[in-house]
């Protein structure tokens, strides 16, 4: 099975970017199914029903989200209605709408961090649980949504030989730590983001947050514009093989 | 100029991997001038005299240092006889200790981010200041000691155009988004750290920090053993190019 | 003189507690000076015109805030028309704004404390700063717009014989611990609220808040409705006597 | 039923208080049981075998902790040989060293907030959970050891009806927020701490406190001497009557 997922598309430069090159990088790299983080899709913060269309109809099989899933009340209509839209697995209630298994035969669960976020249930507990609900004789993938690398390797670690790959997101900077861990599991801190290049900061145009950080006062954030950078990870998965590879290119 | 600089050495492991390698890639790379943060060179944190006289004797020119740089009492020791050992300008009172200029001609600055760290003064305007009292025509590289990406990416465009490098570290995790800024500041958001890789969180063994995350009760920290990754950058400025790339190795 | 002081002002109904109360305890309690703490006069978070106009004309001579000042945009005409709209002086560039001498001989500070909350300058140095700039010749009220008790209390102690008073705002909760320092400032942690009582949690109907405990997800705040409390400090200072009297009623 | 409650004891000093006054106010209020917070009991900070003795010595039927409880390794003792110590119920498997119900039918139930503290598990639903765990006839109460005053309001109206008191404990500083739940339930934000009084801040001597505030650089906190304060509350639940009563007294 090889899998292609890509790290937090953020606004309309990142969705555009995924309709430009998600079939062609399946096509190329032989992807059997593909999976977009897409918390950040709608408008830079948060996901709707436009946003969760397109991202399906560029191609994506699975789409996880995070912390700002919440952001739009739209969100409840996503979650009604698109199973393959997943949501984190330790917020109160959300476990049964945290996995999905594609007809390929790969399970994709949603966890997220609590080390520098918002405090909601242990993730690590939640992983249990949910590797006590999913179906056993599939491909497993956590995409676990956290900020702390100590807590994301910790993830790592605490599900090796249980799953068959962790990937981080929500930092929107790719690492360069992907790596099979001892008992096979493969692993990597964070995948990064795909959306606006330019002047941007973690897909926010510069000048604000910048403003933010030298007066305490609130700015007016916005999605850069310019080129857009994708950020994915390749995870292979065979009798003879497991391997994830890095891609990221500036468009 | 080449300038070579370490990620966060972590421990007695992370101390005998500089000790082993810091000369032997200084020649090969050609490196004018080597800088490393040693925020976690005693014991895992902290520094003391020992610490620092091991790597200054392994070839460190300048180290740099972070939020664990008080932990042990000895830091007064270093901090007054230690010219070359720096600490962020942002702690009050402590600009003056935050630089240093090697006769090499490189003036290495050090600050520290606040966002999910302590809260201590305003790091922007610290770099402000920095840049009126350091020499003006030197080669210039800051250290932004930070957790956040947003915080590190923020301050890369700060400076870009007024120093020569921004090098992020903190996380002890390397990431994958080297790059030259629009106005030619070498850029990276974390350079990682050297130290132990094998059953290793952030050079931490995996079992405490797991237990940790499970029980919310104090666990028992120890510097992991087995073997170690190198993490460090090589940055190159001259008239015809400026470069940074990163190096990654597991010894 | 005896200054009247009343704690965070919420919405409409703590408004029209200002309006019904403020004259009438002013006159009994033969007040020479009123201050509020309005940061929340407008819709529960944040000021605007309205709402600074109705404070002012129910009898303020001087409005303090905190870290909600800036939640409505509107807060930039505040600014720039109401000097005796106080701001947090630790904002940067906002030390001018954060100081207002009366007729009657008073001079109202306005510092923000920065544990569990924004991460703005320092708050200690600010107070020095502040003492600096102020008139000498003046009676001297802080008001100390912080979350932990320990930062409230330092900062009584810090400023112990250099101001008349240093009253706390900003947990919407009276605390029992007024007393008179041992350098002769008169200090209590927090002057609690003027707002919504019944099913209110300081001042937010009570549903919203529990259900955002319990799932993590946002609910919709909304100002409680019902009686309302009214928590004052009168503080009396001359040649004999200093003095803090906490008040505090159901209307 | 009468039941005394003291907040956070403090050091050596908070002891010694509570050696001289417990047994001396429980007679002239004619409570039947005492409850005191014990996190702070050794040394300034957690508690150990001498520190609770003293307390039983003194008078206390059930000890309440906190986020201090586990800073001496010494707690383990305490853990497994005192089963009237209890530990907040939203720690990872705790919840039975949570609760202990009296010879003379009261149930005192500890649990812990998480808002600006370490995030352990839900608190709300920990309460819902100990009430299906605890006798059913008994007299009930809380001590919820928390840090902000609307998660600590939310859990005295989420109880409302369902135990006899909920009374909170941690900031050190006694609220002036007594008062009847529209269901029946007694509540206070904050007992108080019983502890040093003179130059003290939340126990500890202000100069350490003040030090580290201006310079964040660690400092050596030492539990201050001069003074004690006493901090408690009387609650009275009878058929005719249910009532809260705050005490203070510096002696
Ligand atoms: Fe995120
Ligand atoms: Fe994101
Ligand atoms: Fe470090
Ligand atoms: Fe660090
Ligand atoms: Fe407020
Ligand atoms: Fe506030
Ligand atoms: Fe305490
Ligand atoms: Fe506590």
């Amino acid at each position: 099975m090889r899998i292609l997922f890509f790290g937090d598309v953020v606004g309309k430069s990142g969705r555009q970017a995924i309709q430009k090159y998600l079939k062609k990088l399946r096509d190329e790299l032989s992807a059997d199914v593909v999976v977009v983080n897409g918390e950040n899709s709608a408008g830079g913060l948060g996901i709707n029903r436009k946003s969760i269309e397109e991202l399906l109809d560029a191609g994506a099989n699975v789409i996880t989200t995070g912390n700002h899933a919440f952001h739009w009340k739209e969100w409840k209509e996503v979650f009604d209605n698109y199973p393959m839209v997943l949501f984190p697995a330790n917020y109160p209630g959300l476990l049964e709408r945290s996995h999905y298994t594609t007809s390929s035969g790969l399970t994709v669960m949603n966890i997220q961090g609590r080390v520098f976020m918002e405090c909601i249930d242990n993730p690590f507990l939640a992983a249990d649980r949910l590797l006590e609900v999913v179906p056993k004789d599939t491909f497993k993938l956590v995409d676990f949504h956290a900020e702390a690398t100590s807590e994301k390797l910790a993830m790592g670690y605490y599900l090796d030989g249980r799953v068959h790959a962790v990937v981080g997101t929500h930092t929107h900077i790719q690492t360069a730590d992907e790596r099979l861990l001892p008992n096979g599991t493969l692993y990597i801190t964070d995948v990064g983001m795909t959306g606006p290049y330019d002047d941007s900061i973690l897909g926010m145009h510069k000048d604000a947050v910048i403003s933010k950080f030298l007066n305490n006062r609130p700015a007016r954030y916005e999605v850069a514009s310019g080129r857009c950078t994708v950020n994915a990870v390749l995870i292979e998965i065979n009798k003879e093989n497991r391997d994830i590879k890095r891609l990221s290119f500036i468009e």
